[in-house]
């Protein structure tokens, strides 16, 4: 399979933030932003696998920031590496000010997916392969973070993940 | 007022058609299309004026396409011509095949915004400055469109609409 | 098939404006109108044509009044005009005052659906028979506005379109 | 007060079942029949008392019928009996047949809403005048069901329902 | 068929009170607190028989107290009474002091519950057995409400409502 | 401040998977799932810390299992450690049959919270005492997660991360 870049699957979400969409304190729900996430980043892993993808985890979400009700909310979502039958989709969210026009981080969030064939059953993916630094940084620490998964989910000794090892001892 | 480009206000959403947004024939909801659309439209409003935009009317919305159960759908707006206080916003609606990764137009839609400051009140937009040949062609077109408008409106007289007449009378 | 009058196909939807349906201005927001609009209209046009119908496009849309939060909106719709296999649509849209019960005019619409068979194929409809002075002058501009969407569409030549002609011309 | 007929609080909401509004079943899910009811009914109770009005109880609703997914269904609102502060609104729900264009009665639903004034405090509606048949029967059955709330709430002992003990008693 | 308690049917429902979730006095809309009811109280009636259920009726909901935005509101349902085929569902809707952490009683609702096999057909479910004093009281009560809903309906002679009869002749 | 078990914050959630709620594989849409533990979460948090809460992170989110259209879905969410303004809470997902009764765990999630005061600004939140092995488990785990997070953050440097680093260490 030829290995396709970040690029390749990037997904812009370009929202604004009504009322029916805000908690009580006039910001973004948290869950509605978790559901836009999931819907961008469900997008970046079907264009970087061509096929039906399905969430298996969220890795990371930071909440930065409140975002008020009347923003212009985009997200952006982006494979950051790709393992066998599986991705993980980097995701940042920006606020925009409607005056200046400037944008600022607000958020961002990791959610790792599967492919899935005709039958439901995982299938094999491209190679992602990073271009930019950024997309170097996060292609490197994706593994860290696979590495992290499986040790703490029993799947995984943590004396085999020599990435993570070497980040806590300090050699 | 500096004159900004199509470009400047290209708002792009890219999103998913989940059941609970489909018509009867599993196809995408058509009034779930023209909110997307507006939705859309309205940010790249107000990135043109940088103020708070309301729809002041729709156009023209052509449905050539349905959009099944499951399309990864793309709206992509832009202002196409700014008059004294409103703008018109063109949008493009594409399809995208999951397996193959092409897209095809699905859609496209046309719709008026005003902007308005602080107290509600009308208020300046800066002029658009088309690049592209399908930029130039769309911002010729919207003042036949806004003619037309007036016209339908019963606010211009038939025989004032110079650059509709031109197109009838085909001298 | 037997002719059908614009009362046939009345279709009336008064609704409240609840929070979660306005925008950042707590008006009606603008996509959710136009989704109402869509519904009201698609009965109408079920009704008419006692088949499927799907949308084929919005024709114009005025927002010529905000409808505010708490607000009691009243959609009508009715066929204004049916052509082989399509219907033009009409809707009016009324905001209704709690206080005198006094209703006013807040916006209108016209879309164009196409009735569908059993196989999805265009089928055709009865012929729609005008009988009050508003109702027949709405049939007469659907047959402008039919010429002018297909001079738009660069499908007639707009010397072909002999009502619009007259009506620049001012003869 | 001037005296009005439950005409003057007809309200009327024709809407379409779409997917996102069906249960399991493919039918329109009870729920969201409950919530178009009561958005009926209170559009009803305002009409009747030029009030805002809040749901004070449900009194009885009966499913009769389920309404499939793509039904056109017609939700018909209007005050049956006015009390003091208090308003019973009778509603009829009706499916038609998209072919035939007959329509049946589905089910049918009690609600009583209570008018506030702007200080959010219950204030006087006018008395109902009811014209058919059926609006007398139902304005005299109100009198017994608001007896029968009042005794199941302990608020009325059964001895002084007169209304309803003709009835059990069979006299 | 082996008896079932209340217990074995409790739903447990807690939710949040959002804007999107409101009226325009900015307490929960009743049309919302009927669907999450009915979503409580469908599960409870599936719990009690093992199968598939659908709404019959509401025999009554009161809505005593208004729900604000931000509350959190916790509605739970039990089966409170079998009959052959159907199943009376009791909801308790309780709000709770964000500050305090003390609950009171907001609403109550009963519901009826049919339970359908696998052909759509009613099938026999499971007796209830009450444990606790109030247990018993709804208990009892639910038969002087079936009967009130056939006599009501037409369906039983209120001569022949001897539970009821009993009651208003303050025998 | 006393100290709360997590009993005291347990938040229990059943509800329905209706189609509105799936996605285009008939399965609970993960981002609807994800909504509804932040929900649920997010009153745990307030029942903990009697305070407004908001969410500063998801740590981790795990897709087990499909949730198929039609599913009870119950959603438990309980406090499992609580730091100085901070909340850690852990969300088990259950499935149940609707047939046997008998559940079983699709997912689980954690996610952080913050307690605001009426100024929105951080405030003190009370002590967690875990009680059961599995609570005990959670709550010495809790600790871990936070360190990674602050590890991955750049907020402490790895060799600080004393829980973590013996971890690794596999001393």
């Amino acid at each position: 399979m030829k290995a396709k870049t970040p690029k390749d699957s990037l997904t812009v979400v370009s929202d604004l933030v009504l009322p029916g969409e805000t908690n009580m304190l006039e910001n973004l729900f948290g869950g509605e932003l978790l559901a836009r996430m999931d819907r961008a980043a469900s997008i970046a892993a079907g264009r970087h696998s061509n096929s039906i993808t399905v969430t298996a985890s969220v890795n990371h979400v930071a909440f930065n920031q409140a975002v008020p009700l009347g923003s212009v909310v985009t997200v952006e979502a982006a494979v950051s590496r790709a393992f066998s039958t599986s991705m993980e989709v980097y995701i940042d969210v920006w606020i925009e000010s409607r005056f200046s026009g400037q944008r600022s981080k607000a958020n961002e969030g990791i959610y790792t997916f599967v492919a899935l064939d005709d039958m439901g059953k995982p299938t094999k993916v491209p190679p992602l392969k990073p271009e930019t630094e950024l997309e170097k940084e996060r292609f490197a620490a994706a593994l860290r973070r696979k590495q992290l998964s499986l040790v703490l989910a029993g799947k995984m000794k943590p004396t085999d993940a020599t990435e993570l090892r070497a980040l806590f001892l300090g050699d």
